[in-house]
């Protein structure tokens, strides 16, 4: 027998064209902070594919050249990436002469990561087009209130 | 020949428990929103776990209730769904006799979309966990800073 229906008779006559209410989506913040991060994300990904990063990967690149000698579990720790994931990062980044791990001298047992020469370069010309994204994010948003829409993200990493 | 390092001798006498350094990312919006989103998200997952549903399930739930009759093809557009996972996605809260597809009565070859009884039983328990949640995001944010935010992520959201 099939499921009853919550309404017997769908609204079939509908304008096709007529938007989607979405407003219940709307007021909740999870919904459009999926958007946003989406849409931030395509736009990282068209500026970042000649350089051939990800997003994570860029962010793994600048922590460890903010960072250089730390151990591989402090980085990845620190950018809440789990550590089977940053392990196979950090494989790839050394595949591709970007990145390299030797043993820590403090702890024989573990990796510091450093990067290379061309990991340098290339984090160089990464840092501008991370730039020219957030020029075009303060357009978006307006000038002054990049500030305070990272304070507010920063209180909702904190909800877990 | 092993890569050439671009610092030869790497801080390795750091203190481990010393903080990594990651101003030069929390200045940028894309990882703010990012680590946000995750924890928006991983909230959500433990108070939806009882009702089985993700947030694109949730969400398709709560678009469906508030169209009913939409043609398939409309709501997944509306949601910035890929078609394909959609149609998945569809596939699956069918199975699970949530929602039913029927054939459009203004157009043959489109699926129109409805909730059953149980889907509409559902969802009205999910908007409560959802309404929780919301509650706990006002807490963190701060109460009037959600219309805020969520308007800043509406700008964003249109950055592509």
């Amino acid at each position: 027998m099939a499921p009853k229906l919550a309404r017997v008779e769908p609204v079939a006559e509908l304008e096709d064209s007529a938007p989607v209410d979405l407003a219940s989506l709307a007021g909740i913040v999870g919904y459009p902070i999926r958007r946003a991060q989406m849409a931030v994300f395509e736009d990282f990904g068209r500026r970042f594919a000649p350089l051939d990063l990800t997003p994570a990967q860029y962010s793994t690149l600048v922590a460890i050249g903010d960072n250089p000698g730390r151990k591989q579990s402090d980085i990845g720790g620190a950018l809440g990436i789990q550590r089977p994931n940053f392990v196979a990062m950090m494989d790839e980044l050394e595949r591709r002469g970007l990145a390299e791990r030797t043993r820590s001298g403090a702890d024989r047992r573990a990796y510091a990561l450093a990067l290379t020469l061309a990991g340098e370069a290339l984090l160089l010309r990464a840092r501008a087009a991370q730039a020219e994204q957030e020029a075009a994010i303060d357009r978006a948003l307006g000038s002054n209130e990049r500030r305070v829409l990272i304070g507010m993200l920063n209180r909702l990493a904190k909800l877990t």
